[in-house]
């Protein structure tokens, strides 16, 4: 049986490696045509043409992606219970078909919630680059975790 | 032809209706299988069993589906070229299947860009509620948008 992570497991300065993810024209394309459907999302000559420079990401499609790398880095085996939002989202550079994506979660900071016992908050910035270095979103929010049953 | 929007339509005050929206369980799950796998956004006993109170869609599906409406009621039709991020993202209460999402897309700001001839900036707010007035979704960013062609 796997360890879940309660409250009492993250702390200021912990990390978590994300990735490497590999972005596709494909998953591209899907993701953008459901939610985001711009022609540099969805079609290689207009995408060149564009200021993005290539086929790219829809933001939410990076942000979606990230959070994935995060629930595969540990989240999937915490005891999360949501989140009430993010207080900044940074698309730093577009997020291109062919992209492989590798970056860290790091906790800045956990605490147990003054009003709801057995609850906690958990803040965080996490960050992806590709692998020439370059960043390319970068986000920070809390998330609200359980505490470890006493 | 459709006509086109650019950077000289947009102004603060403006704002465009969003939705209506059904969420369905099956967008919900699929979403959250590829970006978001937590029990609640997948598995209806465990959502009802958890704090969210229902099988509730990723935070980043809302997201999603918000810029998708927000395609559909203007950007799709303008000379959109992107975003640097969004300020902020406050997912204020569950997103729940078969919640009806409407809102409003308002424009906060619209200026020419000082560094970059031909380009502005676009600042806004989004935000969607269900039939019944509870918020769902609030987010606040930014676009870049092309002058009109002199």
């Amino acid at each position: 049986m796997r360890q879940v992570l309660f409250l009492e497991d993250f702390h200021e300065g912990q990390s978590f490696a994300l990735g490497p993810h590999t972005v596709t024209a494909a998953a591209i394309v899907a993701f953008a045509r459901e939610f985001d459907p711009q022609p540099f999302h969805l079609d290689e000559d207009a995408a060149e043409a564009s200021l993005l420079g290539g086929l790219a990401a829809s933001g939410w499609h990076s942000t979606a992606m990230l959070m994935r790398l995060m629930c595969d880095a540990c989240l999937s085996r915490s005891a999360i219970l949501g989140s009430s939002g993010m207080d900044e989202v940074k698309w730093l550079a577009p997020v291109l078909a062919g992209d492989v994506l590798a970056g860290t979660f790091t906790i800045t900071g956990a605490r147990a919630s003054a009003s709801r016992p057995g609850i906690g908050i958990v803040n965080f910035t996490s960050a992806l680059a590709d692998t020439a270095g370059t960043p390319k979103i970068e986000m920070t929010g809390i998330f609200f975790m359980r505490s470890r049953p006493s």
